[in-house]
């Protein structure tokens, strides 16, 4: 039986990219080696690294301005990065939205490096919309967002617009649809939704926001030294960074992230609909905010939980149990998820 | 033609490791499922990770006073995270010993945390012997060596005895060899050499040195904090811990360290003794530090390098060439590394 993985990450990536990565885990491009037993110097590899930096590139249109990377230690390292390399070291303030789980924890680690005004917070209806019409304090020197709240399923659908640098995690939407890259300082973004394996991290930064923090930071922590290095300082997440290539590969073919845009709104549309129009079944996030990757949504009559994850499982839908914090029931339908898997679910949902 | 992978890291692996991680990039287990798909807190990932800190706990003879992590971030992280955990807030103080450029790399990171007090360095001569007879400071926070030089082909044969807190960075020879656990405070590598593929960091802490220094760590850098989170604090590098389990087992399978060390001793040995009875080559190394697994030498008609590296390359023999740092020729022999391919390293030299 076809499964159909809902996960919220590390999650579904096309059968193609499983494919090619397979084969190259045994004889890489016909090296005769393993993709994994190459050094990250070597030019076969350097070029691995130089597509996936020219797509990244080519897919967001990045302009001259930013850099981009890929890192280790996922988006949470990011928390710690963004604020260490843009906190001022005297007198540092910081603004944070507060859009749920994944900002509190970024504002947990900035409050390290200075002072953190929050500027909104939607943590009174449990994060189920995105705040607006807030106040961004001319002399921060950042504003954090979080585009996408995996685990609340809200989405931003316009981002502040502010003189300050605008630093966006996007772990959970980055390649769902175009996106101005210029009008962000830093896009951070674990890999391991839309782009690729766990293990890698994606930074896209505004170089000249960089040095200007009076601070001494650790290398490993320091952007500008991973710009020089060109993600190369120390041994890079070699595999995670091939298999994101493939996808952004795929992603291209597709054509581009226009393409990618349309067929995300399509099945979140089919799915939004199921729920809207079936009276069993509710979502609670405030509608203009609704996020088009993870779609939560809850059973009116909460007791009957169990028995529709259990149909689910029989129709081969797997990790489509909300989060713990939100309850219910949450579908995670990335970029990979196909609109016949989406199809699946709602086949369940409408027979339940 | 066979080849010949020498690399110093990412490195050679045994073929079935190659084959079997391809297959659960396209299948895992039989679950209809990518291994890259799914979630990191799966019971099939859970069962996966929970395999791999067994396993090293099995193979090292871990003592209970130990915790095992697998991190990201590579050695170099560690370079900053050993010091960040373990040196005191007030007065900190930490000596190290300088045996190389992985040695100076920590060294750099832990003075942004306190005193460094470099105990000994075979800096005079580049780096061709391990410094003994030194005295480490009783008053020091821990004492921190690189207990084998990837690029100088050294590598410590006794550890020193201390009462303060032994660190030791083991990226290229963890795994190599028996060790007595319990004599460390902390150790650490970078998977890429016997254990995995990049992307994956080995922690081996003793517990009750964590929580002493009196100063905020950011979370991500908190050994206290994966430990509690069981390196899932945040999304962990699922592949690279899937592949590094892969490979413990099949080391187990070879009868454990010992069995490995036997095996790393007799590849150790046919090359270092071509080394010195062959008259075209020499090894500056002294000869009680001599690294079992990055075996450096020298032409001494230094004219002849390029050809040499030919006649390697025709016989399909790769990796090679020497570290800029120390030139002539490397050959990293690593766990994995059969005796073939040694024996074709030693026929193209007996040739030349
Ligand atoms: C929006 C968001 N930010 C941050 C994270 C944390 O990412 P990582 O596990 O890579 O640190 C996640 C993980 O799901 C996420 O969804
Ligand atoms: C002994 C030693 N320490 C540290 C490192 C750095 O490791 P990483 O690239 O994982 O940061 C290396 C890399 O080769 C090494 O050989
Ligand atoms: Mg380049
Ligand atoms: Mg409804
Ligand atoms: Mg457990
Ligand atoms: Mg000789």
């Amino acid at each position: 039986m076809k499964k159909h993985n809902f996960s919220a990450g590390p999650s579904i990536l096309p059968q193609e990219v499983f494919e090619k990565a397979s084969q190259a885990v045994l004889d890489f491009d016909n090296t005769g080696l393993s993709l994994i037993e190459i050094s990250h110097r070597s030019k076969e590899f350097v070029a691995v690294y130089d597509k996936a930096v020219a797509l990244v590139k080519e897919l967001l249109y990045v302009p001259e301005t930013h850099e981009v990377l890929f890192l280790q230690g996922g988006a949470s390292m990011q928390f710690l990065m963004t604020a260490i390399n843009l906190m001022k070291n005297e007198g540092g303030k910081a603004a944070y939205v507060d859009t749920g789980a994944w900002s509190s924890k970024a504002i947990k680690e900035a409050k390290l490096f200075g002072e953190v005004e929050v500027v909104a917070t939607s943590k009174d209806t449990n994060y189920n919309y995105i705040p607006k019409g807030y106040t961004i304090p001319s002399d921060a020197d950042y504003v954090h967002i979080t585009t996408n709240n995996t685990i609340f399923g809200t989405q931003f659908k316009e981002f502040p617009t502010t003189e300050v640098p605008l630093v966006a995690d996007m772990s959970s939407d980055i390649f769902s649809k175009p996106v101005d890259v210029s009008k962000f300082g830093i896009i951070y973004a674990g890999a391991q939704k839309n782009l690729g394996p766990a293990g890698a991290t994606l930074v896209i930064i505004q170089k000249d926001l960089l040095g200007n923090t009076g601070r001494t930071i650790p290398s490993m922590l320091d952007y500008q030294i991973h710009i020089k290095g060109e993600s190369m300082f120390n041994t890079p997440p070699v595999f995670a960074i091939y298999v994101s290539m493939l996808n952004l590969e795929y992603m291209k073919a597709q054509g581009g992230l226009k393409a990618v845009e349309k067929h995300n709104e399509e099945k979140a549309a089919m799915l939004y609909n199921e729920i809207d129009n079936n009276p069993s079944f509710v979502n609670s996030v405030a509608k203009e905010d609704r996020s088009l990757m993870n779609v939560v949504f809850l059973l009116k009559d909460e007791s009957k939980d169990a028995e529709f994850l259990a149909a689910c499982a029989e129709a081969g839908i797997s990790n489509v149990k909300g989060h713990r914090s939100v309850g219910g029931f949450r579908a995670s339908i990335y970029n990979a998820m196909p609109k016949e898997s989406v199809q699946a679910l709602i086949d369940v949902m409408k027979k339940f």
